[in-house]
Parts: structure tokens; C-alpha cells; sequence
């Protein structure tokens, strides 16, 4: 199978969208085809035998071929005319902005792609911290409690500590632990820089976090193991960064089967049929033997590669099975029937 | 000014949303331009002086100028090369799919569009209603009760009469009220003939039911009249779609100052900053004095027009005072570091 690799893309996390694209290099057998886009929206055609990090910090990518977006695929100029990128599949894996928003599935959808990766209702509901709060009580699924400001709200907090979070910002960008007044504006300061409005949770010490990935294939779900993540107090940009660039399979977590299964049962209420298309990773919190929903990742750093056993058969399993977009069929009835009572 | 009116698409609602955008040429004193989205989703350009609903329905439109959509806006071809079509905002009329789900709203963003209409993660919850139902709670808004099932899942309704809804449906398509276990397989039937998901909830005959549109301008809430429609036993589609041909003004509902003060206090806390730079109408229900949110329509039948004593100056405000997207600057500093750390 021909996989065509997006990545890149106008979001604060451009970068380990990079890392993470080029970390399935390693883990992926099928022929890759990496497509590029840069801050100005603007499509790259990357060559495969030559990607790395140092050609897009170092603007060297310009120089590779541009890509137009049309109807059925990328294109690129050719000696005579255009030339199609032989692509079978897209794999969406630009982080945050961009590709975790909705913003590349609509394009694709528009455009009659076929893709791995969160549909646009599904974005909106995993981007937004906010209304990933709103989606799991909907579905059924525990978060901790929270509070929500817009920039100009007056935030008041009762009780530390907390933790602050920009609504649309993953890995931890813009979050602060915040244990006194006197940090409080400053950690807000900063949250409300990267985004305008944020969610206030109280942090809970020493919490255990779980991580489990899948995907739901012809009505069955894939799992990947649950792992219990390796953290400081809380995984700040730096240390989540090398999440994007692993490879190498991680380590079950200790937890009961009975546990086990609470684990899945809320993945699979999260799940739902929401994010049909894609693998997904979802960050959970046991306490008291109860699994609270902490956040969803549509497109995981690198894939969560390193939590299957068999990643590459995974994914090319989902690539196989990817929703069908529903046929509208445009028909003139009503417009019909009113110019007919109007005998014009 | 110049206004874009783009309208049409590859939705259930195609035929309203032309009913909708003609409507406009009585209720908008700027000058409109007309940008049609057909079925095949390919832009025309179409003659405001000429435009009528039996050009679409005769598919004499295809004879009008295409439009290709590149950054910065819309442009058609010329005797030299391409001729820009000279817009300043565009007003996304564009009912149900591709007009509320998202997709243009990421196509203007990704083309760096200035657009009248609801934001690409705001579709999301307005148009999904079961989403609807989680925004809502985590704004403290309430809505009726109910229960979410998909294609395949078991239907069990254990008390009559209730009412069956596609979940990304408007315009009351798909939905049915069902006063018995009878009738209930036909129902769902229909249902999942238009969605893959749908919401069922106890129907409540006699609800109250009243509308309320508006939007946000620097900060300020600019509120229409709260109008109670006059309805059958629930607008179905064919009573629903002369909304959309509307432009006489509405008569304002008898409520108490009181109830008319925590309708709008509702209004708010939905259209939150979720939906700044649309004019939304919120369909709500008044029961024991509590108000219930129904529906949100970010893009409502004739932009509610009907419902506004100055249509024309609201919209004008708010084709002044658009969110700004914000500016992401992408770096390569932690890109920088690794190779640094690596030393390559």
C-alpha cells in the first residue's frame, strides 16, 4: 500500500508533527510518499530516501516540489501538464492545528481523499479541552472536574493547586501547575497567550495515568496495551516530545484484568462511532478504581506505534476498513413544487 | 460593501439554502455577490440581477462562470489569464452539510477567507445533536433528556410518545414523533435512512417553544426579538422550509420581562465565545418557567432575518468586527536542540 504521509501544518506543534512523521520510517513497511505542508499552507512533496529534520528548520524543503490539492489527489507539475502522487491513502498526522482541528479532514472530504485520521466532528471534539468535557459526559465517560474562562472572564480560584490549560493546545503547551495565588496570574498570563479561553482543574498529586490506543476495524476494536506513562509531576513539552520520536515497545502497566477492562470499556464509550477512521489515544486517570477520562489524542505522537505489537498490521487493517462518506443525493422537489404553485 | 453569499452544497438542505440566499436580495442593501457551491462541488459564479431557484433546479446554472477557490478568495477565468472576484466578506449560507458541519469554514480558514458563519469547531456542537446535548451541559445549559443510539445498536424505548432525530439533520428531516412501540421500526427506519446516529427523546406535547437569534459584536450581544413560531404538532419539513423564504417581520412573544431576561441569559452561555462571527438562532423550550435549549442553527433559515427590526445593520456590524485568526509562528527550536544534542 502506497501511504501518503501530511504533516507539518500552521499549529504550535508543526514541530513534533516532523518527529513523528519521520519516526514511521522505522515502523511502517508500506512504500511511504511524505507530503509537507509549511507555514503558508503551501503542500511539499518530501522524498522519502532524504527526509529529515534538519530540511525543514533549515528551509531547505523549498526546494522540493509543490503540491496542488484537487479533486481525487496532490499534483505536482511535470515537463507536460501535471502529474498525479500515486498515493492509495492519506495518513493525517499533523499535530494540534491544522490536522487535529478539522481543518485537513475537510479539505480531504472536499476534495473525495481517502484518510487515516479523526473526521471533522471528531476533531472538534478531541482539540477542544472544553468540549472533549461536554462529549464525554455525553457519551458516559468521568473527566475531573473543571472550570472554564474566556479571556475576559474574571478567574477566581478557591483552592490550590490547580492546573491551568489552553483549551486547543496539546502536548502541555501553555499548561502550569499553578499552588498559590501569587502564581496564578502569571500561569494564566501565560495559558491565555497561546489560546483565548482556558479549563482550570484541580491538580491532583501523584494521579495514576494510563495511556490506550486503538481503532475500531469492521466493528471490532484493535487495542493497543495500556501503559502507565513514565512522568515527571506533570509531562511538560520537552519531556511529552520524545513520545513523537519512539519506536520502541513500551511496557505493559500493572493493573488488574478487572481494571483492564474498565479501561477498554471507556475507550470504547469514547470511541464511539465519533472517531470511525482512526487510531486514537486516550489519556485516562484511575482513582479509586474509577477511569476518568483525561484527554483524547486523534492523531498520537507517532502514531502510538510503540504501544502495539503489531503497528504496521494495525494500521494497514484500518487503512482497509475507512468510512464511507454518506451519499447526498441533490434533488429540486420543494424548489420544483413552489414554482409549480406559483405557475412560473 | 461587497458581500459573497455562498450558498448550495452537497446537503439535504441544497434546495432551502438557494431559497435562503435569494432571500437575501430583499433584506440586504449591500451589494451581493453570488457564489454557488453545486452537488459535483464545483463553485459558479451566478448573476445577481438574473439569479432564481429554477436555474438551479434546470441546471441551467452550469452554464455560468466556475470559480477556483486559491488563497485570498475566488477567481474565474479571463480572456488573460484569471480575474479575481472582488468580494470583502463572505456570508456562508450554506444549510446543514458543508455549510454547518465545517467544511467550508476550514476552507475559507485554510485560504485565509474573512467569513460570516460559524467557526469550524463551533459547527461541530451545533451541528451534531448529540454533540449539542454534551455542549450545552458543559456551558450549564439544560436540555431535554435523552438517549444516543447508532446503527447498530439495540432500541429499546421504554415509555411513549417520544421523538426520533438524525443526529446532523436539520430541517426536521428524518425526524418522526412515535406514540407507540408499533410504530417505533418504521421511525428508526427513516432515521437511519439520512444518519448513522440518532437522539430519541420523551415528546412533550404543548412544550412552549420560542426562538431567539443574535450575535456578538466587540463584546456586545445584539438580540432579535424572541419570537414563539407558530407550529403543527412539530414542523416538519415542508412547513419548516417557508422559514427560509421569509422576510416579513415577526411578532415578538408574550413573556415576562423575567423569563425574557433568562431566555437570553441562555442565548449567552451558548453562544459563548464558541460562536463568535456567526448570527445564530437558539431554539429553545420554556417549561415550568426553566428554559431548555432545543437547537442551535449557526447558519438559520434567511439568517432569521424576519426576526431582526434593523437585519441589515446587524449584519453589516457584524461583518465589521470578525475574530481574527491567531497568528501562529512556527520555529524549529526544539527541532535545533535535538540536532545540536545529537551533534549533527
Amino acid at each position: 500500500m502506497k501511504i501518503g504521509i501530511v504533516f507539518g501544518g500552521v499549529s504550535f506543534e508543526h514541530e513534533i508533527s516532523i518527529v513523528s512523521s519521520i519516526a514511521m520510517k522505522d515502523v511502517l513497511k508500506d512504500e511511504l510518499i511524505y507530503i509537507f505542508l509549511d507555514q503558508d499552507r503551501t503542500f511539499y512533496h518530501i522524498p522519502t530516501a532524504t527526509i529529515k529534520s534538519k530540511l525543514f528548520s533549515s528551509g531547505e524543503y523549498k526546494k522540493c516540489d509543490t503540491l496542488t490539492l484537487k479533486k481525487g489527489g496532490f499534483s505536482k507539475k511535470a515537463m507536460f501538464g501535471e502529474k498525479e502522487l500515486d498515493v492509495d491513502v492519506l495518513l493525517n498526522l499533523t499535530h494540534g492545528g491544522d490536522g487535529e482541528d478539522g481543518l485537513l479532514a475537510s479539505l480531504f472530504e472536499f476534495n473525495n481523499l481517502a484518510y487515516i485520521g479523526p473526521r471533522k466532528g471528531a476533531c472538534a471534539v478531541a482539540f477542544n479541552k472544553f468540549l472533549t468535557k461536554g462529549y464525554a459526559a455525553s457519551t458516559g465517560v468521568k473527566t475531573i472536574d473543571y472550570n472554564y474562562f474566556t479571556k475576559d472572564d474574571e478567574v477566581i480560584v478557591d483552592t490550590f493547586p490547580v492546573i491551568i490549560k489552553p483549551v486547543t493546545l496539546g502536548s502541555s503547551i501553555g499548561v502550569s501547575i499553578v499552588k498559590s495565588q501569587e502564581e496564578l496570574n502569571y500561569a494564566l498570563d501565560v495559558a491565555f497567550e497561546f489560546d483565548d479561553a482556558i479549563i482550570i482543574e484541580p491538580f491532583i498529586s501523584g494521579i495514576k495515568e494510563y495511556n490506550l490506543a486503538g481503532c475500531k476495524v469492521n466493528g471490532e476494536f484493535l487495542f493497543s496495551i495500556i501503559e502507565e506513562p513514565q512522568k515527571a509531576e506533570f509531562l511538560d513539552f520537552d519531556k511529552k516530545y520524545l513520545d513523537f520520536a519512539r519506536t520502541s515497545t513500551a511496557l505493559t502497566a500493572d493493573l488488574s484484568e478487572t481494571m483492564q477492562e474498565k479501561v477498554k470499556e471507556t475507550f470504547k464509550k469514547v470511541y464511539n462511532n465519533t472517531f470511525e477512521g482512526s487510531l486514537i489515544r486516550c489519556d485516562l486517570f484511575i482513582e479509586n478504581d474509577e477511569v476518568y477520562l483525561n484527554e483524547i489524542n486523534p492523531i498520537p505522537g507517532s502514531m502510538a506505534n510503540y504501544l502495539f505489537e503489531d503497528f504496521n498490521a494495525v494500521l494497514t487493517s484500518l487503512a482497509k476498513a475507512l468510512p464511507k462518506t454518506r451519499q447526498i443525493k441533490v434533488d429540486y422537489a420543494y424548489v420544483n413544487k413552489i414554482q409549480a404553485s406559483k405557475g412560473k
